[in-house]
């Protein structure tokens, strides 16, 4: 992995890590401008019995408003390729550059968003795909649910 | 328009007149399933600060958990055409049919939505396209921060 995601990733993963310990899905996202962290969040299906508050959309919405040309210069770290919502937020704001963490265990919209022009690197790591089979294989229903299938 | 469309086209228009009325972007949306609105919202950017809240998803959320063969049995009513994301939400859940007040002022994803086998219905209806008409001829920086321009 380039050094300079590493810190980003492993902010999101523990976005992540922190939801599994409240019982909640394990997907965490970052939203990074100019170096900076501004709006960090997770999944929060089961803390907020929400269903659009996905780790990319809550890291979103804790970055609060921003004009066009903050989003237009951020990168977005997942832990998880991004489902349509997600991916459509980020072809709503125009982020060019997604860092996910891996596409084992669930394919997002990635062909979409290549055909639109956002580059997107996977970095396939052990911990994200880890963490998503364990949870996978316990809560198939929950998990199932936060994808519509 | 199709007389059983109507009282739904209605309440969404109704949520986004609550919305201008609160100082807000005029966007509504109601989520029906069997004859029954389960979810209604409204643009919440303004009023709760909020970046994905887009009408459509205010709905979304408002409508709580649900399963998948909800969302696969329901109509989405919203007053405007859907963005990417609330496209991306609606293509995520699976909900086979969309439909539309108006697509004048602004052209959301439509031709992905068809392309993908949802079934899109716009009626541009008059009070909906001078609700946005008026609205983005007084705020047209608000209405730009609110589609990512």
């Amino acid at each position: 992995m380039s050094e300079s995601h590493q810190p980003y990733l492993e902010a999101a993963i523990e976005e992540a890590r922190r939801s599994l310990a409240q019982g909640g899905i394990p997907i965490g996202a970052v939203l990074v401008y100019q170096g900076k962290i501004i709006g960090r969040g997770h999944n929060q299906r089961v803390q907020k019995g929400s269903s659009i508050l996905h780790a990319e959309m809550d890291a979103l919405e804790n970055a609060g408003r921003q004009q066009a040309k903050v989003y237009e210069q951020s990168i977005l770290y997942t832990t998880l390729s991004p489902c349509p919502m997600c991916s459509g937020a980020i072809l709503l704001y125009k982020i060019p550059h997604v860092v996910i963490g891996e596409n084992q265990t669930f394919m997002g919209e990635e062909s979409l968003l290549t055909s639109r022009g956002i580059k997107l690197e996977v970095l396939q790591n052990k911990e994200c795909i880890t963490m998503m089979r364990h949870f996978i294989a316990q809560d198939r229903t929950l998990w199932n649910e936060d994808i519509g299938e």
